[in-house]
Protein backbone atom coordinates (compact mmCIF):
# COMPACT_ATOMS: atom_id res chain seq x y z
CA UNK A 1 0.00 0.00 0.00
CA UNK A 2 1.02 3.27 -0.62
CA UNK A 3 1.59 6.34 1.99
CA UNK A 4 -0.27 9.36 0.98
CA UNK A 5 -0.85 12.50 2.31
CA UNK A 6 -4.61 14.11 1.19
CA UNK A 7 -4.57 17.02 -0.36
CA UNK A 8 -8.11 17.97 -1.55
CA UNK A 9 -11.14 16.81 -3.04
CA UNK A 10 -13.12 16.45 -6.57
CA UNK A 11 -16.26 17.48 -7.85
CA UNK A 12 -17.49 15.52 -10.71
CA UNK A 13 -21.25 15.49 -11.83
CA UNK A 14 -21.22 13.57 -14.83
CA UNK A 15 -20.07 9.95 -13.49
CA UNK A 16 -20.28 5.96 -13.31
CA UNK A 17 -23.07 5.31 -11.37
CA UNK A 18 -20.97 2.84 -9.51
CA UNK A 19 -19.13 5.95 -8.23
CA UNK A 20 -22.27 8.11 -7.28
CA UNK A 21 -21.93 9.15 -3.16
CA UNK A 22 -18.33 7.85 -3.05
CA UNK A 23 -15.90 11.13 -1.58
CA UNK A 24 -13.22 11.28 -4.36
CA UNK A 25 -10.17 12.57 -2.55
CA UNK A 26 -6.98 13.97 -4.29
CA UNK A 27 -4.16 12.22 -3.17
CA UNK A 28 -0.27 12.55 -2.95
CA UNK A 29 2.27 9.85 -2.48
CA UNK A 30 4.26 10.56 0.89
CA UNK A 31 7.52 9.79 2.51
CA UNK A 32 8.00 8.24 6.06
CA UNK A 33 7.38 11.42 7.64
CA UNK A 34 4.80 12.22 5.55
CA UNK A 35 5.80 14.42 3.20
CA UNK A 36 4.05 14.15 -0.33
CA UNK A 37 6.19 13.56 -3.78
CA UNK A 38 4.94 12.65 -6.75
CA UNK A 39 1.86 13.19 -9.01
CA UNK A 40 -1.64 13.73 -7.49
CA UNK A 41 -3.82 11.21 -7.75
CA UNK A 42 -7.49 10.08 -6.66
CA UNK A 43 -8.39 7.77 -4.56
CA UNK A 44 -12.36 6.46 -2.77
CA UNK A 45 -12.64 7.63 0.82
CA UNK A 46 -13.46 4.66 2.96
CA UNK A 47 -12.73 5.57 6.11
CA UNK A 48 -13.57 9.28 6.54
CA UNK A 49 -10.35 10.98 6.04
CA UNK A 50 -9.81 14.66 5.26
CA UNK A 51 -7.50 17.06 3.78
CA UNK A 52 -3.67 16.88 5.86
CA UNK A 53 -4.63 12.86 6.89
CA UNK A 54 -1.54 10.91 6.23
CA UNK A 55 -3.44 7.46 4.80
CA UNK A 56 -2.78 3.78 3.60
CA UNK A 57 -3.64 3.68 0.00
CA UNK A 58 -4.33 0.25 -1.73
CA UNK A 59 -4.30 0.69 -5.33
CA UNK A 60 -4.78 -1.81 -8.37
CA UNK A 61 -7.66 -4.73 -8.39
CA UNK A 62 -7.31 -4.85 -4.66
CA UNK A 63 -9.28 -1.07 -4.35
CA UNK A 64 -12.38 -2.95 -5.38
CA UNK A 65 -11.90 -5.01 -2.08
CA UNK A 66 -13.58 -3.21 0.69
CA UNK A 67 -17.83 -2.75 1.27
CA UNK A 68 -17.66 0.54 -0.19
CA UNK A 69 -16.02 -0.64 -3.21
CA UNK A 70 -16.69 -3.97 -4.35
CA UNK A 71 -17.11 -4.20 -8.24
CA UNK A 72 -16.89 -0.49 -8.84
CA UNK A 73 -14.70 0.81 -11.31
CA UNK A 74 -11.78 2.01 -8.98
CA UNK A 75 -8.16 1.75 -8.83
CA UNK A 76 -7.20 3.30 -5.55
CA UNK A 77 -8.87 3.16 -2.17
CA UNK A 78 -7.84 4.55 1.39
CA UNK A 79 -8.18 2.00 3.57
CA UNK A 80 -6.33 3.58 6.78
CA UNK A 81 -5.37 6.80 8.34
CA UNK A 82 -2.32 6.55 9.84
CA UNK A 83 -1.74 7.06 13.57
CA UNK A 84 2.54 7.02 13.63
CA UNK A 85 5.37 5.53 11.61
CA UNK A 86 8.15 4.36 13.12
CA UNK A 87 11.47 3.84 11.00
CA UNK A 88 14.79 2.39 12.52
CA UNK A 89 13.64 2.69 16.15
CA UNK A 90 12.31 6.30 15.92
CA UNK A 91 8.67 7.67 15.31
CA UNK A 92 8.98 9.95 11.85
CA UNK A 93 5.42 10.83 11.42
CA UNK A 94 2.99 11.61 14.14
CA UNK A 95 -0.92 12.28 13.61
CA UNK A 96 -1.63 15.73 15.16
CA UNK B 1 -7.67 7.12 -10.27
CA UNK B 2 -6.20 9.65 -12.32
CA UNK B 3 -6.42 13.38 -13.33
CA UNK B 4 -6.26 12.78 -17.27
CA UNK B 5 -6.93 15.85 -19.97
CA UNK B 6 -8.83 14.83 -22.88
CA UNK B 7 -6.35 15.86 -25.77
CA UNK B 8 -7.63 13.74 -29.16
CA UNK B 9 -9.21 10.82 -30.33
CA UNK B 10 -7.94 6.99 -32.38
CA UNK B 11 -9.06 6.24 -35.44
CA UNK B 12 -8.65 2.11 -35.60
CA UNK B 13 -10.72 -0.04 -38.37
CA UNK B 14 -8.82 -3.18 -37.48
CA UNK B 15 -9.63 -4.47 -33.33
CA UNK B 16 -10.72 -6.30 -31.23
CA UNK B 17 -14.62 -7.50 -31.79
CA UNK B 18 -15.26 -6.23 -27.91
CA UNK B 19 -13.94 -2.77 -29.08
CA UNK B 20 -16.32 -2.16 -31.59
CA UNK B 21 -18.43 0.52 -31.54
CA UNK B 22 -16.52 2.23 -28.43
CA UNK B 23 -14.69 5.40 -28.47
CA UNK B 24 -11.61 5.45 -27.82
CA UNK B 25 -10.15 9.04 -26.60
CA UNK B 26 -6.35 10.02 -26.27
CA UNK B 27 -5.28 11.39 -22.43
CA UNK B 28 -2.55 12.71 -20.48
CA UNK B 29 -2.06 12.60 -16.92
CA UNK B 30 -2.97 16.15 -15.34
CA UNK B 31 -1.78 18.21 -12.38
CA UNK B 32 -4.67 20.06 -10.08
CA UNK B 33 -4.80 22.27 -12.28
CA UNK B 34 -5.73 20.61 -15.18
CA UNK B 35 -2.08 20.68 -16.78
CA UNK B 36 -1.40 17.96 -18.86
CA UNK B 37 2.08 16.21 -18.25
CA UNK B 38 3.35 12.81 -19.05
CA UNK B 39 2.56 10.07 -21.77
CA UNK B 40 -0.06 9.97 -23.75
CA UNK B 41 -2.26 6.91 -23.58
CA UNK B 42 -6.10 5.39 -24.63
CA UNK B 43 -8.61 5.11 -22.87
CA UNK B 44 -12.21 3.96 -23.44
CA UNK B 45 -14.83 6.77 -23.01
CA UNK B 46 -18.08 5.79 -21.25
CA UNK B 47 -19.59 9.42 -19.93
CA UNK B 48 -19.26 11.05 -23.12
CA UNK B 49 -16.09 12.91 -22.03
CA UNK B 50 -14.60 15.19 -25.07
CA UNK B 51 -11.30 16.68 -26.02
CA UNK B 52 -10.50 19.20 -23.80
CA UNK B 53 -12.32 17.61 -20.92
CA UNK B 54 -10.56 16.88 -17.45
CA UNK B 55 -11.26 13.60 -16.41
CA UNK B 56 -11.29 10.62 -14.17
CA UNK B 57 -9.38 7.70 -15.28
CA UNK B 58 -9.70 3.99 -14.10
CA UNK B 59 -6.97 1.89 -14.97
CA UNK B 60 -5.86 -2.17 -14.93
CA UNK B 61 -8.57 -4.31 -13.94
CA UNK B 62 -10.93 -2.11 -12.70
CA UNK B 63 -11.29 -0.81 -16.31
CA UNK B 64 -13.43 -3.68 -16.95
CA UNK B 65 -16.61 -2.77 -14.36
CA UNK B 66 -18.11 -0.49 -16.22
CA UNK B 67 -21.45 -1.10 -17.72
CA UNK B 68 -19.23 -0.47 -21.37
CA UNK B 69 -16.42 -2.52 -20.59
CA UNK B 70 -17.53 -5.56 -18.91
CA UNK B 71 -15.10 -8.30 -19.59
CA UNK B 72 -13.61 -6.20 -22.21
CA UNK B 73 -9.67 -6.26 -23.58
CA UNK B 74 -9.33 -2.89 -22.08
CA UNK B 75 -7.14 -1.49 -19.00
CA UNK B 76 -8.16 2.23 -18.95
CA UNK B 77 -11.35 3.72 -18.31
CA UNK B 78 -13.05 7.52 -18.54
CA UNK B 79 -15.36 7.03 -15.21
CA UNK B 80 -16.06 10.67 -14.72
CA UNK B 81 -15.83 14.12 -16.18
CA UNK B 82 -14.30 16.56 -13.51
CA UNK B 83 -16.78 19.56 -12.42
CA UNK B 84 -14.11 21.34 -10.18
CA UNK B 85 -11.09 20.02 -8.06
CA UNK B 86 -9.96 22.36 -4.85
CA UNK B 87 -6.70 22.00 -2.85
CA UNK B 88 -5.48 23.31 0.47
CA UNK B 89 -9.05 24.99 0.56
CA UNK B 90 -8.60 26.51 -2.63
CA UNK B 91 -10.33 25.62 -6.22
CA UNK B 92 -7.47 24.76 -8.46
CA UNK B 93 -9.53 23.63 -11.41
CA UNK B 94 -13.07 24.80 -12.44
CA UNK B 95 -14.81 23.29 -15.64
CA UNK B 96 -15.16 26.29 -18.03
CA UNK C 1 -4.08 1.35 -23.83
CA UNK C 2 -0.70 2.34 -24.52
CA UNK C 3 -0.07 3.53 -27.86
CA UNK C 4 3.22 1.23 -29.43
CA UNK C 5 5.09 0.85 -32.45
CA UNK C 6 5.57 -3.05 -33.43
CA UNK C 7 9.53 -2.35 -33.62
CA UNK C 8 10.42 -5.73 -33.98
CA UNK C 9 9.54 -10.03 -33.22
CA UNK C 10 11.21 -12.77 -31.03
CA UNK C 11 11.79 -16.22 -30.91
CA UNK C 12 11.46 -18.63 -28.03
CA UNK C 13 11.30 -22.20 -28.67
CA UNK C 14 10.93 -22.86 -24.93
CA UNK C 15 7.99 -21.76 -23.21
CA UNK C 16 4.89 -21.66 -21.65
CA UNK C 17 2.16 -24.50 -23.42
CA UNK C 18 0.08 -21.63 -23.71
CA UNK C 19 2.16 -19.39 -25.75
CA UNK C 20 2.44 -21.99 -28.40
CA UNK C 21 1.51 -20.58 -31.82
CA UNK C 22 1.41 -16.96 -30.41
CA UNK C 23 2.80 -14.40 -32.50
CA UNK C 24 4.69 -12.27 -29.93
CA UNK C 25 5.86 -8.94 -31.33
CA UNK C 26 8.42 -6.59 -29.96
CA UNK C 27 6.94 -3.09 -29.45
CA UNK C 28 7.98 0.57 -27.73
CA UNK C 29 5.54 3.16 -26.12
CA UNK C 30 4.87 5.77 -29.21
CA UNK C 31 3.66 9.47 -28.96
CA UNK C 32 0.83 10.63 -30.86
CA UNK C 33 2.87 11.48 -33.80
CA UNK C 34 3.99 7.54 -33.52
CA UNK C 35 7.20 8.33 -32.31
CA UNK C 36 8.60 5.35 -30.17
CA UNK C 37 10.24 6.14 -26.72
CA UNK C 38 10.64 3.95 -23.47
CA UNK C 39 11.57 0.34 -22.96
CA UNK C 40 10.95 -2.66 -25.11
CA UNK C 41 8.37 -4.66 -24.46
CA UNK C 42 6.37 -7.68 -25.90
CA UNK C 43 3.27 -8.29 -26.54
CA UNK C 44 1.04 -10.76 -27.96
CA UNK C 45 -0.11 -10.04 -31.61
CA UNK C 46 -4.18 -10.74 -32.22
CA UNK C 47 -4.89 -8.74 -35.09
CA UNK C 48 -2.27 -9.80 -37.62
CA UNK C 49 -0.09 -6.48 -37.03
CA UNK C 50 3.09 -5.86 -38.16
CA UNK C 51 6.92 -3.86 -38.05
CA UNK C 52 6.04 -0.02 -38.32
CA UNK C 53 2.74 -0.45 -37.50
CA UNK C 54 0.79 2.09 -34.55
CA UNK C 55 -0.85 -0.31 -32.49
CA UNK C 56 -3.16 -0.45 -29.45
CA UNK C 57 -1.64 -2.20 -26.07
CA UNK C 58 -4.20 -3.66 -23.34
CA UNK C 59 -1.51 -4.65 -20.74
CA UNK C 60 -2.48 -6.73 -17.53
CA UNK C 61 -5.02 -8.97 -16.70
CA UNK C 62 -6.95 -7.45 -19.26
CA UNK C 63 -4.41 -9.09 -21.73
CA UNK C 64 -6.55 -12.11 -21.03
CA UNK C 65 -9.67 -10.54 -22.52
CA UNK C 66 -9.59 -11.38 -25.85
CA UNK C 67 -10.33 -14.84 -27.80
CA UNK C 68 -6.62 -15.90 -28.30
CA UNK C 69 -5.40 -15.19 -24.89
CA UNK C 70 -8.04 -16.41 -22.52
CA UNK C 71 -6.72 -18.06 -19.58
CA UNK C 72 -3.10 -17.70 -20.62
CA UNK C 73 -0.29 -16.14 -18.83
CA UNK C 74 0.26 -12.84 -20.78
CA UNK C 75 0.28 -9.41 -19.50
CA UNK C 76 0.48 -7.72 -22.98
CA UNK C 77 -1.49 -8.00 -26.22
CA UNK C 78 -1.81 -5.58 -29.43
CA UNK C 79 -6.30 -5.28 -29.74
CA UNK C 80 -5.73 -3.01 -32.54
CA UNK C 81 -3.73 -1.53 -35.41
CA UNK C 82 -4.10 2.64 -35.46
CA UNK C 83 -5.16 4.02 -38.73
CA UNK C 84 -5.00 7.85 -37.34
CA UNK C 85 -4.44 9.97 -34.28
CA UNK C 86 -6.22 13.36 -34.31
CA UNK C 87 -4.94 16.17 -31.39
CA UNK C 88 -5.88 18.92 -30.88
CA UNK C 89 -8.41 18.77 -34.02
CA UNK C 90 -5.50 17.92 -36.25
CA UNK C 91 -3.84 14.87 -37.52
CA UNK C 92 -1.43 13.95 -35.53
CA UNK C 93 -0.58 10.34 -37.02
CA UNK C 94 -1.87 8.65 -40.45
CA UNK C 95 -1.22 4.90 -41.23
CA UNK C 96 1.17 4.83 -44.41
CA UNK D 1 8.26 -9.73 -6.82
CA UNK D 2 10.44 -7.16 -5.29
CA UNK D 3 13.37 -7.48 -3.29
CA UNK D 4 13.09 -5.17 -0.31
CA UNK D 5 13.73 -4.08 2.91
CA UNK D 6 12.00 -3.58 6.25
CA UNK D 7 12.67 0.05 7.17
CA UNK D 8 10.13 0.52 9.90
CA UNK D 9 6.67 0.00 10.97
CA UNK D 10 2.63 1.50 11.19
CA UNK D 11 0.18 2.16 13.57
CA UNK D 12 -3.72 3.06 11.57
CA UNK D 13 -6.16 2.61 14.42
CA UNK D 14 -8.73 4.02 12.08
CA UNK D 15 -8.81 1.20 9.10
CA UNK D 16 -10.44 -1.35 6.95
CA UNK D 17 -11.90 -4.11 8.85
CA UNK D 18 -9.98 -6.69 6.66
CA UNK D 19 -6.86 -4.89 8.04
CA UNK D 20 -7.54 -5.66 11.60
CA UNK D 21 -4.71 -7.43 13.11
CA UNK D 22 -2.99 -7.22 10.41
CA UNK D 23 0.77 -6.34 10.49
CA UNK D 24 1.91 -3.46 8.52
CA UNK D 25 5.47 -2.77 7.49
CA UNK D 26 7.39 0.07 5.64
CA UNK D 27 9.45 -1.36 2.87
CA UNK D 28 11.50 0.08 0.54
CA UNK D 29 13.12 -1.69 -2.81
CA UNK D 30 16.66 -2.95 -2.68
CA UNK D 31 19.15 -4.14 -4.74
CA UNK D 32 20.99 -7.56 -4.99
CA UNK D 33 23.32 -6.16 -2.25
CA UNK D 34 20.05 -5.11 0.15
CA UNK D 35 20.67 -2.04 0.01
CA UNK D 36 17.47 0.10 -0.33
CA UNK D 37 16.68 2.68 -2.77
CA UNK D 38 12.62 4.08 -3.93
CA UNK D 39 10.03 5.36 -2.63
CA UNK D 40 8.92 3.36 0.90
CA UNK D 41 5.95 1.53 0.49
CA UNK D 42 3.91 -0.71 3.01
CA UNK D 43 3.31 -4.04 3.13
CA UNK D 44 1.48 -6.53 5.07
CA UNK D 45 3.65 -9.28 6.66
CA UNK D 46 2.86 -12.62 6.89
CA UNK D 47 6.60 -14.94 7.65
CA UNK D 48 7.44 -12.83 11.09
CA UNK D 49 9.75 -10.45 9.07
CA UNK D 50 11.25 -7.84 11.26
CA UNK D 51 12.96 -4.53 10.68
CA UNK D 52 16.36 -4.96 9.26
CA UNK D 53 15.27 -7.74 6.97
CA UNK D 54 15.36 -8.39 3.19
CA UNK D 55 12.54 -9.53 2.33
CA UNK D 56 10.26 -10.96 -1.05
CA UNK D 57 7.24 -8.66 -1.77
CA UNK D 58 4.67 -9.73 -3.70
CA UNK D 59 2.31 -6.64 -5.20
CA UNK D 60 -0.59 -6.47 -7.13
CA UNK D 61 -3.90 -8.62 -7.02
CA UNK D 62 -1.35 -11.59 -6.33
CA UNK D 63 -0.91 -10.25 -2.87
CA UNK D 64 -4.03 -11.77 -1.99
CA UNK D 65 -3.06 -15.26 -2.84
CA UNK D 66 -1.47 -16.11 0.78
CA UNK D 67 -3.95 -17.10 3.23
CA UNK D 68 -3.80 -14.36 5.79
CA UNK D 69 -4.65 -12.02 2.55
CA UNK D 70 -7.41 -14.12 1.11
CA UNK D 71 -10.01 -11.22 -0.30
CA UNK D 72 -8.48 -8.52 1.79
CA UNK D 73 -7.67 -5.13 0.27
CA UNK D 74 -3.90 -5.11 0.39
CA UNK D 75 -1.80 -4.78 -3.08
CA UNK D 76 1.69 -5.67 -1.50
CA UNK D 77 2.71 -8.79 1.07
CA UNK D 78 5.73 -9.88 1.97
CA UNK D 79 5.71 -13.61 1.15
CA UNK D 80 9.42 -14.64 1.98
CA UNK D 81 12.57 -13.62 4.36
CA UNK D 82 15.92 -13.62 1.92
CA UNK D 83 18.64 -15.74 3.37
CA UNK D 84 20.91 -15.35 0.40
CA UNK D 85 21.29 -13.89 -3.28
CA UNK D 86 23.63 -14.74 -5.58
CA UNK D 87 24.14 -13.07 -8.89
CA UNK D 88 26.86 -14.18 -11.58
CA UNK D 89 28.31 -16.55 -9.29
CA UNK D 90 28.76 -14.54 -6.02
CA UNK D 91 27.47 -14.20 -3.22
CA UNK D 92 26.04 -10.83 -2.73
CA UNK D 93 24.19 -10.59 0.07
CA UNK D 94 23.75 -13.17 3.65
CA UNK D 95 21.31 -13.28 6.06
CA UNK D 96 23.55 -11.87 9.30
CA UNK E 1 5.92 -9.31 -21.41
CA UNK E 2 9.11 -8.13 -20.18
CA UNK E 3 12.46 -9.21 -21.88
CA UNK E 4 14.97 -10.16 -19.00
CA UNK E 5 18.18 -11.36 -18.12
CA UNK E 6 18.36 -13.45 -15.32
CA UNK E 7 21.81 -12.72 -13.15
CA UNK E 8 20.85 -14.55 -9.80
CA UNK E 9 19.08 -16.74 -7.43
CA UNK E 10 17.69 -16.77 -4.54
CA UNK E 11 17.56 -18.96 -0.82
CA UNK E 12 14.55 -18.04 1.45
CA UNK E 13 13.69 -20.48 3.91
CA UNK E 14 10.71 -18.66 5.38
CA UNK E 15 8.41 -18.27 2.83
CA UNK E 16 4.87 -18.54 1.63
CA UNK E 17 3.67 -22.44 1.54
CA UNK E 18 2.95 -22.16 -1.89
CA UNK E 19 6.24 -20.74 -3.09
CA UNK E 20 8.37 -23.92 -1.62
CA UNK E 21 9.92 -25.68 -4.54
CA UNK E 22 9.92 -22.63 -6.48
CA UNK E 23 12.65 -21.69 -8.20
CA UNK E 24 12.82 -18.16 -7.31
CA UNK E 25 15.73 -16.44 -9.94
CA UNK E 26 16.82 -12.68 -10.34
CA UNK E 27 16.44 -10.62 -13.00
CA UNK E 28 16.55 -7.56 -14.90
CA UNK E 29 14.67 -6.06 -17.59
CA UNK E 30 16.67 -6.09 -21.04
CA UNK E 31 16.91 -4.03 -24.10
CA UNK E 32 16.70 -6.03 -27.58
CA UNK E 33 20.17 -6.58 -27.70
CA UNK E 34 19.99 -8.16 -24.22
CA UNK E 35 21.61 -5.99 -21.87
CA UNK E 36 20.24 -5.61 -18.44
CA UNK E 37 19.19 -2.38 -17.35
CA UNK E 38 16.86 -1.31 -14.32
CA UNK E 39 16.24 -2.58 -10.87
CA UNK E 40 16.82 -6.17 -10.34
CA UNK E 41 13.05 -8.27 -8.90
CA UNK E 42 12.42 -11.87 -9.00
CA UNK E 43 10.44 -13.89 -10.87
CA UNK E 44 9.25 -17.42 -10.60
CA UNK E 45 11.05 -19.99 -12.82
CA UNK E 46 9.07 -22.29 -14.85
CA UNK E 47 10.89 -22.87 -17.76
CA UNK E 48 14.29 -24.04 -16.68
CA UNK E 49 16.01 -21.15 -17.11
CA UNK E 50 19.04 -20.24 -15.63
CA UNK E 51 21.77 -17.17 -15.24
CA UNK E 52 22.66 -15.32 -18.78
CA UNK E 53 19.33 -16.37 -20.24
CA UNK E 54 17.81 -14.06 -21.89
CA UNK E 55 13.70 -14.68 -21.01
CA UNK E 56 10.49 -13.19 -21.07
CA UNK E 57 8.75 -12.50 -18.02
CA UNK E 58 4.90 -11.91 -17.19
CA UNK E 59 4.13 -9.78 -14.63
CA UNK E 60 0.56 -9.01 -12.64
CA UNK E 61 -2.14 -11.35 -12.23
CA UNK E 62 -1.21 -13.17 -15.21
CA UNK E 63 1.77 -14.78 -13.33
CA UNK E 64 -0.52 -17.21 -11.70
CA UNK E 65 -2.04 -18.53 -15.39
CA UNK E 66 1.29 -21.12 -15.65
CA UNK E 67 0.33 -24.12 -14.40
CA UNK E 68 3.37 -24.30 -11.63
CA UNK E 69 1.75 -21.05 -10.17
CA UNK E 70 -2.05 -21.27 -10.14
CA UNK E 71 -3.10 -19.10 -7.37
CA UNK E 72 0.42 -18.67 -5.72
CA UNK E 73 1.37 -15.55 -4.35
CA UNK E 74 3.49 -14.21 -7.27
CA UNK E 75 3.61 -11.60 -9.69
CA UNK E 76 6.17 -12.40 -11.44
CA UNK E 77 7.18 -15.82 -13.86
CA UNK E 78 9.07 -16.83 -16.23
CA UNK E 79 7.49 -18.17 -19.56
CA UNK E 80 10.20 -18.71 -22.25
CA UNK E 81 13.33 -18.47 -22.91
CA UNK E 82 14.62 -16.14 -26.01
CA UNK E 83 16.22 -17.66 -29.04
CA UNK E 84 16.58 -14.62 -30.87
CA UNK E 85 15.08 -11.16 -31.33
CA UNK E 86 14.94 -9.15 -34.74
CA UNK E 87 14.59 -5.31 -34.87
CA UNK E 88 13.77 -3.85 -38.32
CA UNK E 89 14.73 -6.83 -40.17
CA UNK E 90 18.15 -7.45 -38.15
CA UNK E 91 18.92 -9.47 -35.52
CA UNK E 92 19.79 -8.05 -32.61
CA UNK E 93 19.70 -11.40 -30.13
CA UNK E 94 20.83 -14.50 -30.73
CA UNK E 95 21.35 -17.13 -27.62
CA UNK E 96 25.00 -18.40 -27.44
Amino acid sequence: MKLALVIGSTVATIKDDNLTGRKLLIVREADTSGKPGGAPFVAVDTVSAGAGDLVLVTTGSSARYTHATRDCPVDAVIVGVIDSLEESGKVTFRKS
